[in-house]
């Protein structure tokens, strides 16, 4: 796939950006693929912020319309904002402001896009669930489970702080590992199954607990086929992979920022586009 | 000429910007076709700051490198900065801003360009010089005048107050109407001749004035021939027109920002194209 062409800026041209220690070239890609395929007048770009403070100052000043915030500002913002939007206020965690003529509204789009893929499918809300891991996404996952009703969720995390304060605050188990339980729908909130990583050929569950399963989540995009999802998919499994989480948070955050609202067909392609 | 195609944005793409209440586009246009014709990784946006404090925090914060400052800001971003470069603190008026790793350092290439044309050209230092106007152009005009050697300094202007205060601050007479004077070199720093404005078909001085001078500078770029200009030529006179230096304080900037000197076919066919 070739790169699109940037029509020429002129003045009128609105900027988003992101905002992160360590900015991938996804989010660049994806937007201003978008931008120049639904002709709209927008450009986007990445910064490694040297000020958080400065650089929200800067979003409200000059202005900017819209911010992706990644690590490690994800709470950092909290307070640089004026509005925290039901999807961030919901996880405490922010990954879009939105400029709204000078109102700064904060969201997250992973939550939602997780929230709407679980809405989406077939998963049974009174089966039982795990989720590996209790980091941001996994912060996003069970909060989405929760809020799109799931009822009988385990957060499996050897780290008991972490993962066990994760559980309490939404009312569901805590477990170290998952032992001899099977459950229906299995999700990866880790790292594990990650190109280049430690656990880049691995399963986030014990290899009998994936051939039980009836469907499975899975947070990681690069790549978007991990073990877990090829094992589950062998079987005839439901599966979300990563790269429809990815691809439907980066879609909420184009629909907020110029409340145009690309279609499956469109966002397929920039993701495909984003990610080559 | 058909608009240049911009690369495709990645995560290093630098940014430069412009901060004005009201933007034109020859600034977007002139640095984003020098960008993609000299293959440096920049790309420039116009801005209409909601808060001109904020708007440089988010110069220093994001970071941006480089700020192109008009009206009304060249005064108010002076407490802003870090550093006044010399070209700024001559004229006590900013109108670029380079970020050196969070150092904000204020130049006026406006300044910078007029002394350079003067500099290189053959107008006599110790002949008599008039200068029309009283604003942010002519404090520009006239340092550089006092700097690159003329003694003999005319500030002609109805404004008894602007104009004999500027006048006052670099030891050169003021006037409010040219009378029977015939300058040598007559240098417009007003509005008159400018497309669309009420002095378009205007001479800044008294044609008797401009059938004896020898040689003129005339800050109007748009068109950058003016009736002013058009006379002189048609004499054969030296003259200096406002094309050369829009286009001199652009590359300037330019040179700021990216460290990159364009050759003067490369401002001539910019500058061309920012004004098509």
């Amino acid at each position: 796939m070739t790169a699109p062409h940037s029509r020429a800026l002129d003045r009128d041209t609105v900027l988003c950006v992101s905002l992160a220690a360590r900015p991938s070239n996804i989010g660049t890609r994806f937007h201003n693929y978008l931008y120049n395929e639904l002709g709209v007048n927008y450009v986007y770009k990445a910064f490694a912020p040297a000020d958080i403070v400065a650089a929200v100052q800067g979003v409200r000043g000059l202005p900017i319309r819209g911010a992706a915030v990644s690590m490690p500002y994800k709470e950092t913002v909290i307070e640089l904002v004026d509005v925290m939007e039901r999807s961030a206020a919901a996880i405490e965690s922010v990954n879009t402001i939105v400029n709204d003529d000078g109102v700064l509204r904060a969201y997250n789009t992973d939550y939602q896009a997780v929230a709407d893929l679980l809405e989406a499918s077939s998963f049974d809300r009174g089966a039982p669930v795990a989720v590996a891991g209790s980091g941001g996404m996994a912060k996003a996952v069970v909060a989405a489970l929760r809020d799109t009703g799931f009822s009988d969720v385990t957060v499996v995390a050897r780290n008991a702080e972490t993962g066990g304060a994760l559980a309490a605050k939404y009312g569901f188990a805590h477990a170290a590992e998952l032992g001899d339980a099977r459950p229906a729908v299995l999700v990866n909130a880790t790292p594990v199954g990650m190109a280049g990583g430690p656990g880049e050929n691995d399963l986030p569950f014990p290899a009998e607990a994936v051939d039980a399963a009836t469907g499975c989540l899975d947070v990681v995009a690069l790549p978007p086929t991990t073990p877990l999802v090829r094992a589950m998919r062998a079987r005839g499994a439901e599966v979300i992979s990563g790269d429809a989480v990815i691809a439907g948070q980066a879609a909420a955050q184009f629909a907020l920022y110029t409340d145009v609202t690309p279609t499956p067909e469109q966002i397929r392609a920039a993701s495909e586009y984003s990610r080559a």
